[in-house]
């Protein structure tokens, strides 16, 4: 606990760094990592364990900025420690191709845990890496293995305390006991609006106190880094809370303007980044100068989480002596393999087998999986029963002395906290051991959009089982009914909306999201019974869109996605019966998968030659790039018998009969019709 | 404070009329009526002012259910105090086209102050209702002229407690000391995953002690009315902070299911049912059965209400005489007026003038609307100097006892709060007396979907400054790029989203979010500066879209919205220029006005005959509906300069050049070319 000149060095070398970075890009937030720089330096070196060498070591401690804009932090830590960022990143900070973005990407900067920046995120992601040691332990820990003890470190600021995606994580964290858990929260009392008594003056820490958090203080966080190390060494031994620790420093600290938001969010002047160096002893001419002894300090730090991790290493080899099967499984796991076979265990369906509503058949998956794929952890926003995401005997995620369940256990309560559930579930994806689900109604999805816009962004697989998918819900009305949400998910760059019709359909879709490792997965369900269609098999589904009802001579393709393939078909035989029209059909659970297909693949599913009606009972936005004309809802739903419902938008044979009928003969006249598969150029990756 | 039992027998007719309606609709949530009849029953006849004859006077005290499940409590006061909600309307409940769907919607049924259903959302409605009282009561009351002030009562479950959008609100209720705001939580114990033990552990209390709230508990909330009415007194009698009080009850009472999730979310069974009704007194072999005295016990209470507005009315005609201006003010309010001649302060533009950022050309609309619009109430989610929402020399809605300004003030400090926002947002609108604007960044309108989705449903007149609308914010990454928001938003029925390209755009995006009273607009903003466009007028602009460079002959038509426009017409001169091809420039700010413009002015701007490119810089998704073909970004955004960025896309005018000849080419073999705003069918409404 001594600290002396060196340690001071190392400080002002992170604030320096961040100085001459923000500088360079003429863009960034300097004053975060200028108050942080003290904390950091403590927590990293005399806290935390880690191997730069191998950012992916399993047990090594994690550490999440959720307050991302401080990035410049992250990144001169990285640098110091050794990770691979070097100099040369540090001075392309904020410059399109670098691995120094302006907030944090995780898949994109060696060591970065989670991506951060959208405020609140980094905080609940947090939560769920501490749920996903506390599982991993008591799954693969035995005694004389402690294979996996490590803590979650997380520093938020003011923003992050505001939002309310992390005031969801914390309740739960506090209802999980997770002593895992370490925040420290940087109460610098300036956002970018300025001081924050002009919006946040409650009693955080009291509100932490609430949640079962263990709370500390430490009033000088520019200099006591005594009082830093003991606090986290106490929160390190309390074991049945998580920890939040109220650190108040000075934004911009050695800034003229430190303690004012100008120093927030823009790059300091010239002559005052000259004082701040003159100051701390740096040579005010120079940039990006780091003292040699700075790195032989820090590479003291790394080459300790080496040797941690070789006696890791040797550790986990002599387990693999004593317990070769979890062995096995644990290092399955990290090497990002499903269980050999677990795809034999997807249930296939006949079309004589019974109408099921596609939320029962996801439960029938789910419990044939949960069985084999042990690194599946569900979950609910508190819709257990309606979601159907509970396998037959699960046990819960809790702590051992609620007696509700124990640390080994698989299912999650995430309470009505959906946004949190989300971020929660990013956090759980990106510890390496665990590929997480959960459900709520697809209309509260988009109570978690920050959360799955961050889980396509960082390339977790998370999988959201998404029931109650239309207006098919019924009573529950427009309040809980769907209109935009498949739009809004399909508009998001690697994110997979996926509407199964069937139950081979709802297999494909979790076979697929299974098998993609690195993209979320929303399956939106009925709550209707669905019947088993004619032409769907899981070979045909994976693909994203099939033929569903092939024709030759058809004169119009009818597609669709979930309960409304059904009717479709339903309108083919109305079709031919009533009109002696031909109708093809087409299913297209996927977009995202049916886009990756081979063009020529596509062409067979949506040829040219004839119009094509699409059938989805939602927006009809975004429906053009694959039909002609567009059978939608693009307005509220409203409160009522299904049926009735579905009736009184015309989602039926005879709705779908007349507007494929005006298809035809509206498109008589055009030559040729080309499938809307054909486009003039392809988009830019 | 004596109860005795019609006291009694009013209460159990509400328990009974829940239990007839889910029973008849086989469908809702019986629990949460049983269990909180008590509390209504004193509230409403003890403590509210309200006229049923009118539900729109001004100085009523608001009530808002949050747990909106529940609804049938809130349909059965209606009825009984003489809303005009019928029998056959309870009797209706959950049914198609009824007025009492499955969650309370404001606009459908009279009484209904806010919808409520997606959890959260009705708390953080309440504040701004509440914000909404001080701010109206501040500017309009004058010494013995009490015009304004009224209460907000809002009823939360445990499931809203859990919403971080119920948080956000809660925290900022408490900093904004709203001595208005009496709030009781349901404390029943049970959410739709069993017993709130699982997941929801907190000190609720405490947690709103922290906030700043004043606290009080009511331990028996199935029985003890004196301790109630009592509760509520004090909090009345609290001025300077808003108040929780805690209720417990028990939900379903009097079902053999009391107390369980079993009588949450279904209607009771028929024996069980009937055993309520004996216990209470009630005919077993009827439905619907409303006592008269109950009647006539609640007429009594409406009938003070009524008498109440009488005394406001002539109170009003007074002050008329007194203070003419603002009565006029008031009254041209309430009738939802906007001030006469408001629209001359609009800017407007030469293309000579400099080029300006939207964002910028915003804030002055805004700078010169504020001075003529006094229900113009802003704020930003801690992005005042960057949304540029604040106008000059604003004074700020806080408590006087801050020093930070006062409750005439109109500008909020709404901190890093978006959820909460955009649903304090529902409820200032909600009020009559304000049109709330706020700023955040357009890729943290997502953080609020869940808001503006209601805002839409509810037709709430609500407008949203958006800026840093795309990959043009540079720096900041993909983390704060939108790339799919305005598709997500453009989906939302009853939501005007615009992306005004210049000044006179801009002016016309605020001038149709202005006159539009039920609908909410989102106004996407550039960080970049953008050029003052050759064609562009007001006039033109609030079409939604118009031809923006006109050609004879052309082979193509450029389609675009915002920073892309005027890159479109560069590419229209480069095309002449380069390739003697002749192009028309079109720009479409806002979609949903367009299309409610007449086919024949639709075909105006994008005539049948020639191929049309669209060109924004974010998902294609959707833009087939205007386009044959579409340059867009299908992917996440990268940080750096933003003209790199820019050019990294190839959003230039070279890159826009490139794909309008590949149209012009792909489209040539195609007879007859056919605007794509010809369809087959009308879509229904």
């Amino acid at each position: 606990m001594a600290y002396g000149d060196i340690d001071q060095l190392a400080i002002n070398t992170i604030r320096v760094l961040a100085i001459d970075a923000t500088s360079k890009a003429n863009s960034g937030h300097p004053g975060a990592p200028m108050g942080l720089a003290p904390v950091s330096h403590v927590l990293f070196n005399k806290h935390m364990t880690f191997n730069p060498a191998n950012p992916k070591w399993v047990n090594r401690d994690r550490f999440v900025l959720s307050n991302g804009h401080g990035c410049m932090l992250q990144y001169a830590l990285l640098h110091l420690f050794g990770y691979k960022v070097t100099l040369d990143d540090l001075k392309s900070f904020r410059q399109l191709g670098s691995i120094t973005p302006g907030h944090p990407e995780a898949h994109d900067t060696p060591g970065v845990e989670v991506t951060t920046g959208p405020l609140g995120q980094g905080f609940a992601n947090a939560v769920g890496l501490a749920i996903a040691e506390k599982h991993t332990a008591a799954v693969f820990n035995k005694p004389g293995y402690e294979l996996i003890d490590n803590y979650t470190f997380v520093i938020f600021g003011d923003g992050c305390a505001m939002e309310g995606v992390a005031s969801e994580a914390a309740s739960q964290a506090g209802h999980l006991q997770l002593g895992n858990l370490i925040a420290i929260y940087d109460d610098n009392k300036i956002s970018i609006d300025g001081d924050t008594a002009c919006a946040f003056t409650e009693d955080v820490l009291k509100r932490f106190e609430a949640y079962g958090w263990h709370t500390l203080e430490v009033k000088d966080g520019d200099h006591d880094l005594g009082a830093i190390e003991q606090a986290i060494a106490i929160a390190k031994g309390v074991k049945d809370k998580p920890t939040v620790i109220k650190l108040t420093t000075t934004i911009g600290y050695g800034s003229k303007l430190a303690g004012t938001g100008g120093v927030h969010g823009s790059p300091l002047k010239a002559d005052d980044a000259a004082q701040v160096k003159e100051k701390f002893g740096f040579d005010p001419t120079k940039s990006f100068d780091v003292p040699q002894q700075v790195y032989d300090l820090y590479a003291k730090t790394a080459a300790r989480g080496a040797t941690a991790e070789e006696s890791w290493n040797q550790l986990f080899t002599k387990y693999k002596g004593e317990y070769p099967e979890l062995h096995a499984d644990l290092a399955r796991r990290l090497a990002g393999q499903l269980p050999e076979g677990w795809q034999k265990h997807l249930p296939e369906y006949k079309p004589t087998d019974p109408a099921i509503a596609s939320r029962t058949l996801s439960q029938t998956v789910l419990n044939k999986l949960i069985d084999v794929i042990p690194e599946l952890i569900g979950g609910s926003a508190d819709l257990t029963g309606s979601n159907l995401t509970r396998a037959k005997n699960a046990v819960d995620f809790q702590p051992p002395s609620t007696g509700l369940g124990d640390w080994t256990g698989r299912y999650l309560r995430y309470g009505v906290r959906e946004h949190g559930m989300g971020a929660i579930m990013n956090g759980l994806a990106a510890y390496g051991t665990i590929i997480p689900y959960s459900g709520t109604f697809l209309n509260f999805v988009s109570y978690a959009a920050g959360a799955v816009r961050l889980s396509a962004l960082s390339h977790h697989q998370v999988i959201w089982v998404a029931t109650h998918d239309s207006i098919g819900l019924g009573e529950d009305g427009p309040t809980h009914q769907p209109v935009e949400t498949l739009a809004h998910f399909r508009a998001l760059p690697n994110c997979m909306v996926w509407r199964p019709a069937d139950g081979n359909e709802t297999s494909a879709a979790y076979y697929i999201a299974l098998v993609s490792r690195h993209t979320p997965s929303i399956i939106a369900l009925s709550r209707q019974n669905l019947p088993q269609l004619e032409g769907s098999t899981i070979e045909k589904a994976i693909k994203g869109g099939y033929v569903c009802v092939e024709a030759e001579n058809a004169s119009v393709t009818l597609i669709s996605t979930g309960s409304e393939v059904g009717i479709a078909v339903d309108a083919a035989k109305n079709l031919k019966e009533k009109h002696n029209v031909v109708a093809r059909v087409v299913s297209l659970p996927c977009w995202e998968v049916f886009d990756s297909q081979p063009k020529e693949y596509k062409l067979s599913v949506l040829p040219d030659g004839i119009p094509s009606l699409s059938i989805e009972v939602m927006t009809t936005l975004g429906w053009e790039k694959y039909s002609h004309e567009q059978f939608g809802l693009n307005r509220f739903g409203a409160s009522g018998p299904y049926k009735e419902v579905y009736n009184r938008f015309e989602f039926n044979a005879e709705g779908i009969t007349k507007r494929a009928l005006a298809t035809i003969d509206f498109w008589k006249d055009v030559k040729p019709i080309r499938s809307p598969i054909n486009r003039a150029f392809q988009q830019l990756i």
